[in-house]
């Protein structure tokens, strides 16, 4: 299995509908990637102080089913239109399990 | 369920046996603490350029039970003893899902 962790924290000029529109469009990749096993996606539930903003976790059978999410279009697409213009920054990790 | 999710990146002088070390004694605390749901830990996979190093996530019923674990001896002690002294940079989110 592949689990791909990415955190990210944001611009202070984000708003908070840049940010929910995120999870909204992140959400619809499951239905249009059949290699995500799971998918969890969501914002800091604060309850430390320091903590970047955002994580996603994404579970895979494969290093190629990851490829494939990775870069599907659809998941690019959402990276470009809504994470990009309202990301500070990012940390990211693959673990082989 | 409350997810908690962190990255590392090690210093230039971390070895392979201090960063082994890490896993080693990550991995003996859900016998110690059985408030862990699920818990993966491990190096990066080495498939993209630019990631962090090192993930940990833990899985929990309960705000309550992940603080058990965030605060508990046995995990404070693998904190200061052998993640701290080879410690550059640390991300974290907790996910409330």
């Amino acid at each position: 299995m592949i689990r791909h962790i990415v955190l990210f924290t944001w611009t202070e000029a984000a708003t908070d509908e840049q940010k929910a529109t995120v999870t909204t469009e992140l959400r619809k990749l499951p239905g249009a990637i059949p290699q995500l096993r799971s998918y969890t996606v969501g914002g800091d539930a604060g309850i430390n102080q320091g903590n970047y903003e955002y994580a996603v976790v994404a579970d895979f059978d494969s290093v190629e089913d990851y490829l494939v999410y990775r870069d599907h279009p659809q998941h690019q697409a959402v990276i470009a239109e809504h994470i990009k213009p309202i990301l500070a920054s990012r940390a990211a990790v693959q673990l082989a399990l």
